[in-house]
C-alpha cells in the first residue's frame, strides 16, 4: 500500500464551476476508496466532445460544480474494500461504462450494457454511498461518468477500470477510453467488413476515422468517407479513406450516390454523426442481401429512424452499438495489445497537446473544431 | 428421356380467366423445356396467399389468363438444352425464386436474392424467349413466379428447381416451396434463438407457425405468439406456443407487455404478419443488448418502419428476410431431410385436402381463413 492509501489527497482539479464558463484550477480534496472503488492517479487525459456537451448544459439539467474528463490513462494509488483484481501501480485506462461481470448483460456475450455501471450522465456522485468523493474548501464537487478524470486523482468503480499492459505508453493509449474504442469497435466487432470488402463511413470526426481505422486493419479495399464538411477529408485519407463524398455537392440523397459509386451499395457502413439524415442515408445505402450498417452517432431525443420495411425484407441489417461493443474489463487491455503489436496506429488521432494548466485551450480546440484529440499532461 | 420429351404435352391446368373468377379447369398445351429450362410433372400443390393475392389483383396491374401455383412437389418429365443437374425421374420441389449460382448473390454467404432468378411478379413469360409455355386453343396463358403449378405439367427455370431426396413423400414436402421455408428459416437461419431463449412470433398464419417451429426447432423456452385473431391460439399450441399475447386485450403497445413478461424483452421477435404496426412493436419488443428481430411480413407499399433510433444504439439488431434466406437449390435439400429426421414436422401444416378438380375450395377455404395449408393432389 502506498503511504497515502486511506487519506484524504489534496491536488489539482480543473473544475467546472458553471455551465460554459472557462474551468478553473483548484485545489480538491480527494477521499480515500470505499467498497468495490479504487483511487487512481492520473497521469494524461484528454478532452471528447461529451465532456464539451455537458459542461455547456445546452440540452440537459446543469449539474455544477462538476470535474469533467472521461479519457485517461493512470496508475493505481490505493483500492477500497472487496476490490481483488487491482492493485496499487497498475496501469489503467478509467472508462465511463462499466462491467460488473455478474449481470445478464456482463454474461451475455453480446451485450455491454452492463446494468448496474452502465453509463449514467445525470448522476453525480458514487454508487456506494450516494455521496461526492471530491471537495473543494468543503464544498463537494460532483463527478461525471464516474470518470472525472481532469484530476491529478480521482475515485472511480472497480468496476469502471480496465488493467493494461504496463509497458503501453499511457499518453497514446489514453485515447481508447472513449471514442476511439468506440468507432473502433463500431467498425471491428459489428460492422465486421470482410477482406476487400467496400466500407461507407459517415462523419469523419474522431470517432468516424477511428471507424476507418478499423476498416483499414479488417482489409477493407475501398473505405468511403462521407462528411457535410470538406476540410475533413484531407486529414481523413491518412485513416486509410480511399474516396469521399460530400452530400451537398449532389443533387440527389448520397444513398443513391453511393448505391452508384459501387455498383447497387457498400457491403458495410458505419454512422459516426449524431445526424438522423445520416443514419438513414448509412442505413440505405448498404447492399440488398448482405449489406450491415451501424449506427453510433447519438441521436436527438425527438429524432425517429425512418424507411420503407421492403429495405429489411431485401435482407439489409441495422444494427446499433454503445462503446463499439467492447467490455471495458474484458476487451480493452486487447485493443491495447493491438497497439503494441502495430496492428492499430493511435498517434494519429493526437493532433493537440496542452499542459493542465492550459486545459481550457483543449476546450478552444474542439469547440472551432481543430484537430482530433487533444492531450492534457497532468504533470506539466 | 421419356417418350414425350421434345412433345407438346396436352393436359389438365386450373387457369385463372379474370380476377376473383373461380379457376377454370382447361385442356393446356405445354411446350417442351427450352434452354436451362426443365418440364414437371407436378404430383401435389398447395394455396399460398400469395396466389389469392394475385388473383384478386386488388394492388398490383392484372395479368390474366394465368394458371397460378407455387407451392408444389413433382418430378421431372423432360429437360431442355444445357441443364446438366437434373434429368428425368429425378424428385423435385419447383420454387418462385431461383438460385444461378453465378451472381454476386448466389456466391455470398448471406444471401439469396439471385440477380437472375429473383421472384419476379409482374413476369408472365420465361426468361429465355419472353415468351409463354401454356396455350390453351392456340392463347397464350401467362406463367406466375416462374413455377405455374395449377397445372398437370410445367415448366421451370432449372435454377428455380430444388432435386430432392426420392424418397420424400411429396404429398407432405411440398408445402416446403414458400411460406413453411419462410418462417422455419426466418428463425433458424436468421434469428437464430439459442436453447433456452425467449421468442416473440407476430401473426400466427401458416408462416408465423412455421417460425414457432423453427424455434421449437432451436430449443426455445418460451414462444410467445401473437396475433390479433384468438382463435389462432388454440392451433398455436401444436406448434410448441407456450403463452399468447392479443395486443386488443391491453390498453398499451404490445412491445411493453411483452417487456414485461419478459423482464426488458425478448431475446428474439419474428414478425409474420404484413403489417407495419407488429414490424414496430416485434422490434422494440426484443431486449437491450443482444436482441434481433427478423422481419418477414410483406408491407404496403406506402408503409413507413418508424423507431427512436436509440433503440438501435441499445444494441438492438433489425433484420429482414426473404424465403428465410434459403437458397432454394443449395439449401431445401436438407431442410427436407430435417424432415426425414423427423426433427421438423410438417403434416400439422396440412389441414384440408382436395383433388385439383376442386381446387376452387382451397380459395373458399383460404379466403374464410380456415386452417393452415390445403393440399391439391393432382392424380385426383
Ligand atoms: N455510441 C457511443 O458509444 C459513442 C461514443 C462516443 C461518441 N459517440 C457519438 O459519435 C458521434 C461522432 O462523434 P465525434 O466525436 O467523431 O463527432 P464530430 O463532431 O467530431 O464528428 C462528426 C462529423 O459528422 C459530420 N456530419 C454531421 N452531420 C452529417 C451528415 N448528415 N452527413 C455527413 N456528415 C455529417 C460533421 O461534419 C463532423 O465532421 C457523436 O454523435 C457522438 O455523440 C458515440
Ligand atoms: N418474406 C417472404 O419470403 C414471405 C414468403 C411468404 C409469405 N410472406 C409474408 O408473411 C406474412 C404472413 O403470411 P401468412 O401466409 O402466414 O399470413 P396469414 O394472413 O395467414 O397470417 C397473418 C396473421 O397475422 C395476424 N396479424 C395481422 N396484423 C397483426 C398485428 N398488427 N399484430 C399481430 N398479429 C397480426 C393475422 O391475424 C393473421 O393471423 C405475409 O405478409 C406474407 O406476405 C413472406
Ligand atoms: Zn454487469
Ligand atoms: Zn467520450
Ligand atoms: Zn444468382
Ligand atoms: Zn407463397
Amino acid at each position: 500500500m502506498s503511504s497515502t492509501a486511506g487519506q484524504v489527497i489534496s491536488c489539482k482539479a480543473a473544475v467546472a464551476w458553471e455551465a460554459g464558463k472557462p474551468l478553473v484550477i483548484e485545489e480538491v480534496e480527494v477521499a480515500p476508496p470505499q467498497a468495490m472503488e479504487v483511487r487512481l492517479k492520473i497521469l494524461f487525459t484528454s478532452l471528447c466532445h461529451t465532456d464539451v456537451y455537458f459542461w455547456e448544459a445546452k440540452g440537459q439539467t446543469p449539474m455544477f460544480p462538476r470535474i469533467f474528463g472521461h479519457e485517461a490513462g493512470g496508475i493505481v494509488e490505493s483500492v477500497g474494500e472487496g476490490v481483488t483484481d487491482l492493485e496499487p501501480g497498475d496501469h489503467v485506462l478509467p472508462v465511463f461504462t462499466g462491467e460488473c461481470k455478474e449481470c445478464r448483460h456482463c454474461k451475455s456475450e453480446e451485450s455491454n450494457m452492463c446494468d448496474l455501471l452502465r453509463i449514467n450522465t445525470d448522476r453525480g456522485v458514487m454508487l456506494n454511498d450516494g455521496k461526492s468523493r471530491f471537495s473543494v474548501r468543503g464544498q463537494p464537487i460532483y463527478h461525471f461518468v464516474g470518470t472525472s478524470t481532469f484530476s491529478e486523482y480521482t475515485v472511480v468503480h472497480a468496476g469502471c477500470v480496465a488493467k493494461i499492459n504496463p509497458a503501453a505508453p499511457l499518453d497514446i493509449v489514453c485515447v481508447l477510453s472513449c471514442g476511439i474504442s468506440t468507432g473502433l469497435g463500431a467498425t471491428l466487432n459489428v460492422a465486421k467488413p470482410e477482406k476487400g470488402s467496400s466500407v461507407a463511413i459517415f462523419g469523419l470526426g474522431a470517432v468516424g476515422l477511428a471507424a476507418a481505422e478499423g476498416a483499414r486493419i479488417a482489409g477493407a479495399s475501398r473505405i468511403i468517407g462521407v462528411d457535410l464538411n470538406s476540410n475533413r477529408f484531407e486529414e481523413a485519407k491518412k485513416f486509410g479513406v480511399t474516396e469521399f463524398v460530400n452530400p451537398k455537392d449532389y443533387d440527389k440523397p448520397v444513398q443513391e450516390v453511393i448505391a452508384e459509386m459501387t455498383d447497387g451499395g457498400v457491403d458495410r457502413s458505419v454512422e459516426c454523426t449524431g445526424s438522423i439524415n445520416a443514419m438513414i442515408s448509412a442505413f440505405e445505402c448498404v447492399h440488398d442481401g448482405w449489406g450491415v450498417a451501424v449506427l453510433v452517432g447519438v441521436p436527438n431525443k425527438d429524432d425517429s429512424f425512418k424507411t420503407h420495411p421492403i429495405n429489411f425484407l431485401n435482407e439489409k441489417t441495422l444494427k446499433g452499438t454503445f462503446f463499439g461493443n467492447y467490455k471495458p474489463r474484458s476487451d480493452l487491455p486487447s485493443v491495447v495489445e493491438k497497439y503494441m503489436n502495430k496492428e492499430l496506429e493511435l498517434e494519429k488521432f493526437i493532433t493537440h497537446e496542452v499542459p493542465f494548466s492550459e486545459i481550457n485551450k483543449a476546450f478552444e480546440y474542439m469547440l472551432s473544431g481543430a484537430g482530433l484529440r487533444c492531450l492534457i499532461r497532468m504533470d506539466a
